[in-house]
């Protein structure tokens, strides 16, 4: 099933990967306004989704993601509120995707600069095409990435994240996987081929384990190395409760496929 | 001198150097509540025990360890204070490794998962043999692996630990070398003679600088940069007061070898 | 222009990039507490020069830098005192670099140990001859490096961070770039040339915009996320109210260069 509005669109596909496309490629997929709302309420609308699993965030045409949209941003540039209102709904976005109770892939080809670069480095995992490229370039134009850095800064080494962020130039592909922005890099042709068989390896797990796990991840990052201990010691022994735990035990011991209820 | 239990076997070398080595490999290593109690009681034993600078945790057989004993874990699936006490006891002696004043340095052959992994991710260093494969693969049955993931987020950048984490796929030993997982790779044929030359050289510190290094190591991490500056200066300093720091110095500038007293 | 300590050589550059050579070869250019005061004026000298946009930190010799001054330290065993303040000062001056709203590149040719080691691992990028080596070796002298390990815990992975401290043993050029220490190898012929082009690029930026996005680099990485995105949403915003962000969204969507105005 595929919805569409005027810059996303929504696909969902029947192993519960559901795939949320940027597409406005003649405006290099942008993050106006327009975009970050619409992507806001999709993630919002895949969270509650129950046949949703897994999401796989891609965009049509050549580009990635150029970032926010500068006619928009030079259009209020009077406007101290629509630039707060316009950062803080990208890192909001930004955030649901990390507290989104559901794994999110990106899949990459073509440039991902500034603010799409931070799109990249915000989702779990990313697989790229060898084309890509990546930059946090806003240093060029006066405006430093100052946000796309909290997500880039947590993907890749001070030197590397500093090195994209004062010289505003383009990493390679194969770059990106060496300092950690992106898990893999594939040739272009086999792309969708790779995300769609990474996303249904996640997408046979059990939903409610992969949402355990996953908020737990970036919860426990937070922490001291005793807190986190304490914490996650807790949620092993919930986990444990849940059915789909019992029967994966079970299934596992028994040599057998475990059937998920997703509880 | 050789100490053997059911679960592990301790021997001490006369360098300074004793070996924790796993010794259920029927049950291929599994850290049970006897296999962790065990650990534990070591731990807490080479840590006052004067003649082991450095301690190094290995396995017998074909598998590191594969974590958690699950037919232990069904047979309590209904005891939720079991499950608590059970992983309370495995944080317990990952935090153990970290805290011991001494450094420990894992020794991996074959294949180590779940809270197998978690063992190599938490020793301060860590030599595979080229055919070690390492996995977080809860996910696959139903169980996260919450206080797994709390060593490995600390060892591996978030794009790879989620990597691992969600697929619950084996990352061979040069792919966990390159994301910092382990020091170094070496062919099974070597892998003694690599682990116990480290140990060996480390071995030749002054026991009593080791204790103060690792100590504040891994106490400065958790802390943000002027604190941390302000915690190592002092330490710094502190240390200067020791004998071993006046010997070593005074070695260095006379140009002959120290001889520590570890004080 | 050239100025001339008994330690230190500044030199500016017409295109904004100031050298700090470290200038006792002699002594291996260590962080005596002559070196450490003259580099902490230097610092604070450079942070409100407006001629100074990017600064480069490199050395006179075969060595960039041994670290402290062993024999300073011997004659002053006795003085807790003196220690303290020689540790403070250091400390003071690895975070002036940290904390100058200008970018600060080092050149490294031949090794960097200890402090040295530090240094490197401080600044904001690093450039690294292919025979440029670096060592965190106090454990040997009965000193552990733990206020160099502020630094390089913040640069490299854990274990590759505990193998340097615990063996005190030589990591060459390509290893250090592997693990984040450095950002490029070069070379030695063509060291030069590529961190002046490497400084030239940055000092070619709104000196502006790089003092807001490094000194908001710092600060973030410190946060928890939600702390980091709501600090730097604010950040982006009143950025843009910068006469060199009006400037340079214009120029870029007019298809012109900027002229800055560092404001």
């Amino acid at each position: 099933m595929t919805e569409q509005t005027e810059v996303l669109v929504k696909k969902y596909s029947e192993n519960g990967i559901t795939t949320l496309t940027l597409n406005q490629p003649e405006r290099r997929n942008s993050l106006s306004m327009a975009m970050l709302e619409a992507l806001s309420a999709e993630l919002e609308s895949v969270a509650d989704d129950v046949d949703t699993r897994v999401v796989v965030i891609a965009a049509a045409g050549q580009v990635f993601c150029a970032g926010h949209d500068l006619r928009e941003i030079r259009d209020q540039l009077d406007s101290h509120e629509f630039q707060l209102k316009l950062f803080n709904q990208c890192s909001k976005v930004m955030q649901q995707i990390v507290n989104l109770p559901k794994p999110v892939i990106a899949r990459v080809a073509g440039v991902a600069t500034a603010a799409g670069c931070q799109l990249v480095a915000s989702c779990d995992l990313a697989v790229a095409a060898d084309t890509a490229r990546f930059a946090t370039p806003g240093v060029n134009i006066g405006l430093f990435c100052s946000t796309p850095m909290v997500a880039l800064s947590r993907n890749v080494s001070r030197k590397q994240a500093m090195e994209m962020l004062l010289t505003g130039e383009m990493v390679g592909a194969l770059k990106a996987e060496q300092i950690g922005l992106v898990n893999r890099v594939v040739d272009e042709q086999v792309l969708d081929e790779t995300v769609y068989r990474l996303a249904a390896t996640i997408a046979g797990k059990s939903g409610h384990t992969l949402k355990i796990g996953k908020e737990a991840f970036y919860q426990q990052l937070e922490m001291g190395l005793a807190e986190a201990y304490d914490f996650t010691s807790e949620v092993m022994a919930k986990n444990l409760q849940a059915a789909d735990a019992h029967e994966g035990i079970c299934a596992f011991l028994d040599k057998r496929k475990p059937e998920w209820k997703d509880e």
